[in-house]
């Protein structure tokens, strides 16, 4: 069995809370109905942007459950597994698995991070994916995770036909082009996990991405990759770069309070942070409002 | 209401698995009633030593009903009830309380570490500790959470009248000093975390410590400080530094694992690991082997 | 006066040591005689890669005075001149301007790094700039340094008359964008540092780089960037990513002992490093062998 | 020949800068007299309090040559002549012994930081040492270096006949300890490098300390030695706590700016700062106003 490919946006979707810290699983609704009419390529349910390390089992699954019901079948809808453990990573991908979700994202275990070095990243993926009903995909986030794989163990996992690909959200063009020439297999799909660095990834042959972005301007982070395509590359170019400083807002500067006060902004219902997530001040609001108005956002 | 006193020392109890991975309760209940006939102050249930983010609810809730079950009332049962979101946290420290744990062990929410500044962990603490049915310590350890707590923090949570102490697991002296000098409520018990610092802390005035080295030498870590209590410094330190090459392999070196084996070898059961925490190797065992010997504790 | 514009590719010129640790100055013109006649642009005396806090005074002095005499004067040479206190600094660009150097390229003074904060930073460029013969360039290495300069503060440096730019060596294709939207002054040269990120540079907008892989590869180096200009984007790329493990072994893996190997083995004198740079050993020169080989350079 | 013992408290002395950045030479010798007159056991020229990366060649053997003009003959006089470069450190530790520096205390080099592995900090120590006219000690200061020393190379190094011993400015006992029990040469002199870990040093048998804040505490810093030493541990670790704070501002906090505006409270001559090194502002003074105040020092 061949691995599928993997082209396009998409969103590591936010999880809008109620003010009481309840999932608000009809702003939920509401975004993804709106997301559905954009051209993005698929959703990933409980990313690092969702507050996924807040959620439940039970959040969880519901939240998978209604991206799968609610948007069209031709989008892609990816949920995000990984737990410490890998008999509980099993365990939630196969459920996301029953519900519907076509492929599982996986965090790097952390805890222990002096202990997790090559040999247990190896086993640990190898494991989740010998006993996965989906094919699974790494997600490398070492600013989360204080963890980075190296390109010997990307390669190596690369050839295991239940392993999709990879997120790297580092972007750091010059790690990206390390593990292309890691002799990853063909057919593994290499994803960059942040705006930051998308109109770069796309130069060097990259053809998705995951990115916290995608939730508040989804449109515009899938022409990025349109407009490359089209060969209207200093166009693209434009268009990143007018978007790179409402990245950084979203995600370096203010995370996920900022992205979800974005949405809010631009049409989405970002909702409360659950705690100990605190929600953004006023005076943060300010410059996100001004950093949006300067990108011709709103 | 005031703060009781914690003093002497307590193992975060190491978890024993069975080769397929359940928790082997047999084996937990075995060391136990080992501790138990020790001088040792109390017991850590589901601390950083028990592989407790690879524990499930159920696990973690039946390892401290058996904790509590089975050692003497006179020992001080912890437990750690520590997660990401301020509701888990509270839901699983009402449900140790419900079970008999005299207080709860938080550690630090981490995973959006660049969020958790000294607001957010000023609001986890205090929401926590409003709500919670025991007393609760805070639990720094920065090798884990990447987050180090400020003295002024400290001091601001030490006059909740339910947060009763810290366990500081840096093992930096001068850090535990600035501690005492940032102007903590007097009841407040502040708590050294690893056995690498134990003469050292006691000099400076400390009087319990929770260290992952109790677990496989619990006598040997009491008597630093029974020594020292006794005015016998120079004896109190020549133990202290004949234990510190085996804290170093139990921690820093070989982690966990090792740590376990270190249990088999000296009368416990230390029992597998759960995974992705790989088993410790044969070389490995070799140089365990040789340490505890060269300590003449086998 | 406006600044001038740098374009092209400059090595940071090694320092060829003879096995007394002496500098060996023939093997160093026989180097420059080789550059000369590529499309270099220029040269860099004095840079990290010369071992330039191993040379003294007189000796970093003689190496930009030979340089000067010996290359053609369409080359722009540079030199690193850049010291930890403000007077020394000052003092050796005025020399190094005597010589004919036409700018000299500053490394952020690093030794009390928590006291070199933005307005440190800003003064130190500042009172350089405004003492200096020639123009200045500012030169941000953090691996060299451990402190990153901030875009606000490159900005402010930019309008300066006599600051002609930067170069970044990071290696960071987000971190240059950083800087490009930080409100540069449109004069304000932008150069990358490496040549790990030396086409995904030229697709954002940079015109030059000095990098230590033009030492051992110069015309190559060149090339990547006139293919780029003449439209031919996928032969640049592909060209860069066949020359990129050489530079990973030449900087990351075996750092200027193996830049120097490397120099050797394609026609340049690389000569002894000098102590405490330990020579590359047998096994390390086994491995760039390889490298080169597989990059059809030897 | 056997190793000299060292013991009791050295000042790493403060280099006094005129305000237009000249060496204040006068101010020197009367700190140096005032100095003289308490019970320090010796003096440090040229360390890191000294701004000594910013003194040329000239002005520190001008300081050297004036401190053992000035000085009794009982108090040990140390040189810092740590360079990059084995040569330039060779040529200058014996410019300093030709001047009667009885010792020299020498920085890893840590430019190339990569590359100074356990291998490189072993040749260069040895090759020093074998080339020195006077005893050297090693100076493990990562906090500037950005290189901890491992026990091992410390305990390699510990028998070489002219490697008399280390300062380690970590601060951390625990590391201190781990060095005691590497297998040093019994002769082997251990320095603690901070005020912040000095009783608790004294506690684990250290025996001397260069601490910058001898410059402006000479007396008090002696005491907690003498009171430790005659059996008096609560009043030595008394004053220690007293003394942390103030010894936080002057090293962490502010800095050598710090230091030398406590220096001319406390009857001393600080001087300015020399270029890029900030002088300390006016708020900053307030603050440290207060914290000598509190220590009972004004």
């Amino acid at each position: 069995m061949s691995k599928f490919q993997i082209k396009g946006v998409l969103p590591p979707m936010i999880t809008p809370f109620k003010e009481n810290g309840d999932v608000d699983y009809e702003a939920f609704q509401f975004n993804l109905e709106k997301w559905n009419k954009t051209s993005l390529s698929g959703f990933l349910v409980a990313g690092s942007n969702s507050e996924t390390p807040y959620l439940n089992e039970a959040e969880k699954l519901k939240l998978i459950d209604i991206t799968v019901q609610s948007v069209d079948r031709s989008k892609l809808v990816l949920a995000g597994t990984g737990l410490e453990s890998t008999r509980d990573t099993i365990y939630l991908t196969n459920k996301a698995a029953h519900l519907g979700a076509r492929a599982a994202l996986l965090l790097t275990p952390n805890y222990y991070g002096d202990a997790m070095g090559d040999e247990a990243q190896l086993q640990y993926f190898t494991d989740v994916a010998d006993n996965a009903d989906i094919p699974i995909l790494i997600y490398n986030v070492t600013k989360f995770t204080h963890i980075n794989i190296s390109p010997s163990v990307v390669s190596n996992l690369s050839t295991h036909p239940n392993i999709l690909g990879m997120k790297d959200s580092s972007g750091n063009i010059a790690q990206l082009i390390k593990f292309q020439l890691s002799g990853l297999d063909p057919e593994f799909n290499l994803l960059v996990g942040t705006a930051s660095a998308w109109n770069p990834a796309l130069q060097i042959g990259i053809k998705a991405s995951i990115m916290a972005l995608a939730n508040c301007c989804p449109q515009a982070c899938v022409d990025v990759q349109s407009l490359f395509d089209e060969g209207r590359q200093a166009e693209s170019l434009a268009l990143y770069k007018r978007l790179y400083p409402v990245n950084e807002a979203v995600t370096a500067q203010f995370g996920v309070p900022g992205l979800k006060y974005a949405c809010d902004l631009l049409g989405f219902k970002g909702g409360y942070t659950r705690k100990p997530l605190l929600n953004i001040g006023k005076e943060q609001k300010k410059i996100i409002d001004e950093i949006l108005q300067k990108a011709q956002l709103i």
